[in-house]
């Protein structure tokens, strides 16, 4: 027998809701997935609730699961396979699906001290949100998202960030309110367009720095492109990469530069 | 009056089916979406049929299209916007199909003097495989999907290649033809993997060279791990980047040694 068999349950029914931004807006909640997303919540986020079914269970989310149940502090709902699938978002559920409670993503809570800080202007695509954030753990770096276009707390963007969410420094702000806060802490600013004269390679990315990235489909505005300019220089038939890997690349050239005037 | 206003028509519903990879595979045909993947494919590929619907037209869609018509060479269908939209992928089309026939994609194809090759083996994903050719043509260098699990004419594939699949080298094979094509033609191989001890900008990537890059659950299969490995350096907490990132940095690499070798 399990908690919930009924997929017409109103807590189940208020969980399939918080896939909408606007109930997750209305709430302050959102769902987590997937075994290594759920690890990286449990380091440092308060799980509200956790809801499982135990058919469902793979290897790895087995662990994680008696993990919480050991340690006992997690309120813990078993629900039926229909129940899980309902609520999961993912054609292949990892058996549990997680309630958390959104944090405040202020711009004090990104480090300043030799700052290497990835700043996207209104990237539409939660894809590439979740994967700039990834590529920025694997950098060393933090993130501010500039005039968000999509929450963070979108399934989508913990799902590419593979939980990095949970683990990396990340912000949200205006244009204005980031550009404010780049020059009150010294943090030279290197907006990425094919405008620019300059390659991305030839600007000096070992001191403190922001790394801009505009979005998919307008890149930045105006106000970035005031600052430094660089561009990844292209060669082909295509004069533009996709945001995700666009920051890729400036992330690790400044991590390359860094490991070079540092040995 | 259009040509096709039913979307019960015998040709409309053979348009449909080549969504799936299986019929894809037994006609030999594809589907063509977006004005920027329609003006790469006119470059140098035969468009066998155009289907249109004038009232969803984009401008720039109706500067393609007319040039289309000019040119008097493609047999154009007038369909109805619901046609249009029963046949098209996107939630906004660009007011037209094309479809296009197949090509054999040998490792010939591929150019080896100073080859700049981006390896990629059993990507699952097509946004990946797509994104990856993009970065390759914006690179200089050409591809070679080695034990391909996705199709090249998968409409995801097209779309997030921006129509740089009609533009770039891109060869499919096993990874045995790969490796012996590699080695007749004294091809550099750099295996991409967190198990490496050498940073990717310590590696020599000035010379012909092959980056190879895995699938995103499993990364690369054994018979690429007895060459060279390079790696990524990370610090965070995440060991392992988006694959078509990935993919990206290595590129962009070998674009800065060269530049750098060849002022």
């Amino acid at each position: 027998m399990v908690d919930i068999a009924s997929t017409g349950n109103p807590r189940i029914k208020s969980l399939v809701r918080l896939r909408t931004r606007r109930q997750r807006d209305a709430t302050g909640l959102f769902l987590v997935e997937g075994e290594r997303e759920l690890e990286s919540a449990l380091g440092g986020h308060e799980v509200l609730d956790l809801y499982v079914c135990a058919d469902l269970l793979t290897e790895h989310g087995g662990r994680v699961y008696r993990r919480v149940e050991e340690a006992g502090a997690i309120p813990i709902t078993t629900v039926s396979p229909a129940v899980l699938h309902k609520v999961s978002l993912r054609g292949n559920p990892s058996g549990f699906v997680a309630v958390l409670r959104q944090w405040e993503a202020p711009l004090s809570a990104v480090p300043v001290a030799d700052a290497l800080v990835l700043v996207v202007e209104s990237i539409e695509k939660p894809g590439n949100l979740g994967g700039m954030i990834r590529s920025a753990n694997a950098a060393g770096a933090s993130v501010v998202v500039a005039e968000p276009t999509t929450d963070l707390f979108n399934s989508n963007v913990i799902r590419a960030s593979m939980g990095t969410l949970f683990t990396t420094p990340v912000a949200v702000a205006s244009t204005g309110e980031t550009l404010a806060w780049l020059g009150a802490n010294r943090i030279a600013i290197y907006a990425t367009t094919p405008a620019a004269s300059r390659d991305h390679t030839e600007a000096d990315l070992t001191g403190p720095c922001a790394l801009v990235v505009g979005s998919e489909s307008v890149g930045l505005t105006p106000a970035w492109l005031e600052h430094e300019r660089i561009r990844i220089p292209m060669t082909g038939t295509i004069d533009s990469l996709n945001a995700s890997v666009s920051a890729g690349i400036v992330l690790f050239e400044a991590v390359r530069q860094r490991r070079a005037s540092r040995p």
